[in-house]
């Protein structure tokens, strides 16, 4: 197993492969009853002492994710004997098993995607609150007038025409961008995975938010980074603290969603924004600024972006589309200066030769049309109508010791349980009535906190949403007034 | 500057050191102008011997890569002085140059897109010969009749029909893949570069034929893989050396294009294709069989796949859409088996959580289509013309000593000149009167042979590739008559 071990990061060594472990069963990635290295093996590969791996693997068994079994081994814990049988693995594929990889890490896509019919868990917007037809026509339109764009690639960089439109939707958030300088891709997760790949190596530090976007999670434990993370309170990612982190480790890349933060959805104030881009020019470090929904406010627009305010090309500003206007489309962009950019670009065309023309061209209608304005303007009433249905609904229905955070704008709001109650196990509960949110581990780097949830207003109706939060409020009560489950460790229950 | 040093490959760490920079340079990495690290700090950076440093930067100089200003230091070369005033970097940006980042080449796009009225570099279709009005009717339709297609995001392995439909068009290539075990990828470049991601780090050893095509080379030098190469010759990779390699260096992963081999157009036989299996059976390694155009063969069908012939999951196989049917969708997929398929959606995931849906399903109603099954078969016959003009065109003009492959199918001839003539030398003549093709360094690892090229003859039509071939060889007469250019190093050529 590809475990990568970090001394001096305050974590300790048995705790990092315990995590590392965990990450891939809830990843899928170690799948049910597959066997563990032995402890003596493991020691010897990672170079940690036998005490330590015991210690891991004691761990993960008192917390339900594996089974040891005397003289045979240690196995990744099964569901169902008979579930197990069926996924038996063929035989003459065994040796696949002892081939090392390189992703420590993939869980976002896994609950994000979870079919359910109370589908709380994306952050998408509800296909019902976008214009379709004007969009078919849009583009059926495109097709007739140019048929050969069906026949071409794109650019590496992007389309122009896009390109110059983006450039011109850009500047209506402050963010002066010449279409030189901005980088189609295929949606704001590729974005942040061509960053990683191209900056981020074994043992360089990034900071993150904690919690933050589990996508970006992913990202970067797959490039071997150091993470380390700073909390966030109402005004977003704590500088205080954050200068003293990189006071004692010179970060390379700081990543931050300062708009309608993912999960939590608060703002990053006007002065933590100044002050984040001060530390970032003083010690020469690259600000990731992830922005996929700053179109979705309630009340008041938020601050600048750190971009607009950036003269040192310390800044990469990550825009996506697919929360507005196209999921189907998957366009992203991303916009920085100098060097930066031009190896941003190369890792493109590394990673894919250019997105695909044909959603390019589908797109670029819309971009800056009138009726996108006032569609967008539609999807902010809609959207507050949606949050505001979910937070009087946990005003009146939810127990005593459960609180959540206030979004001025964006799709989540981010909810906290009393410390004793593992989203895992509200989760399994909670598919049993096909509910499904994102459990709030997958938002940390090591998965440190079990209590918390993000719940997605955005993607089903309010009739949906009362339902969904109903359900979770009656399932939390029931929890508390018998509080049983404090005393039961949750087996069986990790795959969320 | 990042530069992976190898010990122990049989190539000296200056030639490496070489190499690298040179790569950059090509690469659009290290732009004109840029001032290289003194000797001193790459001989302590890389921890190699001064002796060395200064022995790479010597023959870097005399290559005409980069100029040493004595009390200044070393610069990446400029072609003209005035261009790079032009081109000057903002001084606040400066602190960007000392940024390291781990993108060791990225140069097939670089030569592929490069826009030239004589295209012979683009090994792709010529839209003329592509059924554009019938694709726009059809994907018109797909949009009238499932508008809200649109507003959705498709699933990270790719849409179910997709897959369904890519079952049954494999299986015309004897490929037989259950719809489960297919991954829609944003094209093959995506495609080989999850599988990188997935399962190449530092130090592992990919085994690649020699010549091979540049993009795969660009992402495995990306993870820090030790590249071996075996050559190829008429029946595809020479497995005795291959055997040869495998004794000495355990390989994790088998690169190959078996079928139309890109760049030289030649095809593996069966009994190589068998012992290429045997092989990594018994050695444990993955085979990745990239086949982007085994539908387009000229005379007779090539040999079955590895893919169908594997029985122990070995092979990775990569099938691309983008040469045949519509570019601008970029849809490839890929198949395995086992855990190895798990491990590359999981990949897929991270990358960029799924391919767009609507290309996914504007190309639907295509793939198996009596209409796309005429249509290749006229390809074929369009393609087989092409090919032959421009074999009669190098039979009648060329001069002696440049010889070149006959290929059975595909889009691509291989053109070898005397060993003294350097292809980027006679890329910079040909970009004067408007023709590009691709330089064979491209094509090898370590960009040891420069007196090849890679002519396309899909892309443009008779006439230009009568014009453009005539051309190239008027200048290649020129260049032996005169045989001036093998006294004066190829100074400010090397951009191609």
């Amino acid at each position: 197993m590809q475990i990568d071990i970090q001394r001096n990061i305050g974590v300790s060594l048995s705790k990092q492969i315990y995590q590392s472990i965990v990450d891939r069963i809830r990843s899928g990635l170690l799948e049910e009853g597959l066997k563990l290295p032995s402890v003596r093996n493991l020691s010897k590969e990672l170079e940690v002492s036998l005490v330590t791996a015991v210690k891991a693997y004691k761990q993960l068994e008192q917390d339900g994710f594996v089974n040891s079994i005397q003289g045979k081994g240690t196995f990744v814990k099964t569901k169902i004997k008979e579930k197990k049988r069926e996924k038996e693995a063929i035989p003459s594929y065994d040796w696949q098993l002892s081939l090392q990889d390189y992703l420590p890490r993939s869980q976002f896509a896994r609950y994000h995607m979870a079919p359910q019919k109370v589908h709380l868990s994306s952050s998408m917007i509800d296909p019902k609150l976008l214009p379709n037809r004007y969009f078919v026509h849009e583009v059926q339109q495109v097709l007739s007038e140019n048929p050969e764009l069906l026949s071409i690639y794109g650019n590496v960089q992007g389309d122009s025409q896009l390109r110059s439109e983006m450039s011109t939707y850009l500047k209506r958030s402050g963010v002066l961008s010449t279409p030189e300088n901005i980088l189609v891709t295929s949606g704001l997760q590729q974005s942040i995975d061509l960053i990683a790949r191209t900056f981020v190596g074994p043992g360089d530090v990034v900071i993150m938010e904690a919690p933050t976007y589990p996508g970006a999670i992913d990202i970067f434990r797959g490039r071997g980074a150091t993470i380390l993370t700073v909390p966030v309170d109402k005004d977003g990612m704590r500088i205080d603290i954050l200068q003293n982190v990189c006071e004692k480790n010179k970060p390379k890349v700081i990543f931050t969603i300062p708009t309608f933060h993912n999960p939590t959805g608060v703002v990053m104030s006007l002065k933590r924004r100044k002050q984040l881009l001060d530390i970032a020019r003083s010690i020469h470090c690259i600000i990731v600024e992830d922005d996929p929904c700053s179109e979705i406010y309630f009340e008041k627009k938020p601050p600048v972006t750190l971009k607009s305010m950036d003269q040192f090309g310390n800044v990469i500003y990550l825009r996506g589309l697919s929360k507005t206007i196209a999921p189907s489309c998957r366009i992203g962009i991303l916009t920085a200066s100098g060097s930066i950019f031009n190896r941003l670009l190369a890792a493109k065309a590394n990673a894919d030769l250019g997105s695909p023309l044909l959603t390019q061209k589908a797109i670029l209608p819309l971009i800056n049309s009138k009726r996108m304005i006032d569609h967008t303007k539609k999807l902010r009433t809609a959207l507050k109508i949606r949050r505001d249905l979910v937070l009087d609904l946990l005003t009146s229905l939810s127990p005593e010791g459960v609180s959540w955070t206030i979004p001025e704008g964006g799709l989540n709001l981010w909810i906290s349980l009393p410390s004793w109650i593992d989203s895992h196990f509200l989760l399994s509960e909670a598919k049993k009535q096909q509910i499904s949110f994102l459990p709030g581990t997958a938002c940390f780097t090591s998965g440190q906190e079990n209590n918390h949830l993000r719940i997605s207003y955005s993607y089903i109706n309010e009739e949906l949403l009362t339902h969904g939060i109903t359900t979770l409020c009656n399932i939390l009560h029931a929890m508390i007034s018998s509080k049983k489950i404090s005393e039961t460790p949750p087996y069986t229950i990790f795959l969320g």
